[in-house]
């Protein structure tokens, strides 16, 4: 059931972000151009698409969806993307990541300092455009709003990192734990960039409900997004997902799977679960063997039945808006591209 | 002639920083409690003042000479510290600095990861803060441009700050590169401070010209605030700056005295002089032997003298802005202090 994210705006979005980037003349701003995949090391144009501009996406289609003006609004969906990448150049640093999407990360080629100091310089970048929205029609009160809200999402990205961090070292932390990290981290920006496109594109008599509908269809959706990625990390097709079976349980992450199996393991199992995942390094008869004790308890059923009940939420949100359902299907696709892909 | 900073709404601008970074009940606030003093590292209370309070006391004084309400604007003076700190935060990782004022610095208790993701925390409370204006009564344009004026200034720390690390290698750095440098890295953030403050104290029709002198104003102090660090970090009394003499020399530091110098010198001294900077660690003997080769060009003396044109450029720009001497008063107050001190 591979099915691929629809390439919805994905020029606009492109041209905007090219243009928020490059429009302040900042040394700094060739580092930003390689991770975004439009230059290469030494700073030559080599267009290399590395995200998928999911957040802008939504963003655009729930505005879409409500009836609003692309066009106006591009630049709240161009900041959640910066916001996206501001946060993965730290991650990349907070995680030791030397290569993501098969390309050296910015801090393996550019340093630790520089590259703390490229995703700051992000961090504002992405705060100067969603400015832009009063220059676009957008009125004060909005963009005002608008700022908040992605502020807002920022420091429950952080909140979410910090847990994210603290949880590497224990092994107490629950699903219940887990979630509530994942809600933050994953899936504040996405219900930003949704509640984002259908606040600035609807009309302000009835802008808050259905506001508050469109975020809470991408934290659900979010979610989803997340648990499925948790699957995929442990039981993924390497064709689809370009990563090895078990990619995360080598790599000792503590996603759904592995914490509810912890959670139903007791005795000579939860003992070697904690053995093995205190070790520094994993082979494959280890990882394998986690793979199977996950297996024991139905971790995979259990986490897949996790991603349909947060999808079923997310399109009873949708429904709730009351928006006609022909205007809805652009996001549903987009939406179900996502829980049910195998990549 | 030791001169303190005046004590200058010290307790209002703690409250609003206090409620700032306390009222969102995230995990990772414990670590810029610690940061900002007012918390040990285990959590308890226990208040040290570490920072000066600087840029929100330039604000209110702006505010108050413009005939502003001090707290109405409290939300910009506690941004613009914020945002300081958010930038003290990732200095010291990629400084690699252990202490900051006699305490460990964030990175020390809590590791590098935590580390750059409570600065991020903090950037993101500083961006919420500003927002806080049009709850005080601010109209919306002028919450707008603040946040505007706030982001363009964050964006010019870390374009400062990627030039600064690209310096440290190199031998051919300029005075007027450095002084570029520096105009971004320290005296945006001072600009930007004392600005706010004018823009948010002056009513709307003659705001922009006020506005303009004291951005000017900081900057220029700015410039003089730094250059007056960089001969304190070399000549400084150690009784007064707690720091030994030759302090930045002994980090290798490109100051002003020491781009002079280079500049000034050539043949055998140059030479000795960059051999000596391109060694690891450097024993009191080179210490004492580059601060001899500063002493033969004047290079003291020179930056003195650029501290003192840049004071005057500030105090000139106070003086454009037509307002009368006597409201005038507490910011020249606190700007000679600044240029003036020995510590």
């Amino acid at each position: 059931m591979l099915s691929k994210i629809p390439v919805s705006y994905q020029e606009e979005i492109t041209a905007e972000l090219q243009k928020a980037v490059s429009e302040h003349d900042v040394g700094v701003s060739s580092l930003l151009r390689y991770h975004m995949g439009w230059e290469d090391a030494s700073g030559q144009p080599k267009f290399e698409t590395t995200g998928k501009l999911l957040r802008p996406k939504l963003c655009l289609l729930a505005c879409q969806a409500t009836g609003g003006n692309i066009q106006q609004i591009l630049p709240a969906a161009a900041a959640v993307e910066l916001i996206h990448n501001f946060s993965l150049i730290h991650d990349d640093i907070e995680d030791d990541s030397p290569e993501r999407h098969h390309r050296a990360t910015v801090w393996k080629l550019w340093g630790k300092a520089q590259a703390i100091n490229a995703g700051d310089a992000m961090f504002s970048i992405a705060h100067l455009e969603v400015l832009k929205l009063r220059r676009n029609g957008i009125s004060e009160r909005k963009t005002l709003n608008a700022t908040g809200m992605l502020s807002r999402a920022c420091l429950n990205l952080c909140e979410g990192q910090h847990m994210d961090i603290s949880y590497e070292a224990r092994f107490d932390v629950t699903v219940h734990d887990y979630l509530n990290m994942i809600t933050k981290k994953t899936a504040a920006l996405l219900a930003t960039a949704t509640a984002l496109g259908a606040y600035l594109g609807t009309a302000d008599d009835e802008g808050d409900r259905i506001t508050d509908c469109f975020y809470s269809f991408g934290e659900y959706l979010g979610l989803a997004f997340q648990l499925r990625d948790d699957i995929l990390g442990i039981w993924g097709d390497e064709k689809q997902t370009g990563k090895p079976v078990g990619a995360d349980i080598k790599k000792k992450k503590k996603t759904l799977p592995v914490l509810y199996a912890l959670e139903k393991s007791s005795g000579i199992n939860r003992k070697e679960f904690e053995e093995i995942y205190s070790r520094r390094l994993l082979d494959g008869k280890e990882v394998t063997r986690i793979v199977g004790l996950l297996d024991k308890v139905n971790a995979g059923k259990y986490a897949q039945e996790k991603v349909e009940y947060y999808s079923h939420q997310a399109f009873a949100q949708l429904e709730a808006t009351g928006i006609e359902a022909a205007k809805l299907a652009p996001l549903e696709e987009i939406a179900h591209s996502l829980v049910q892909r195998d990549y």
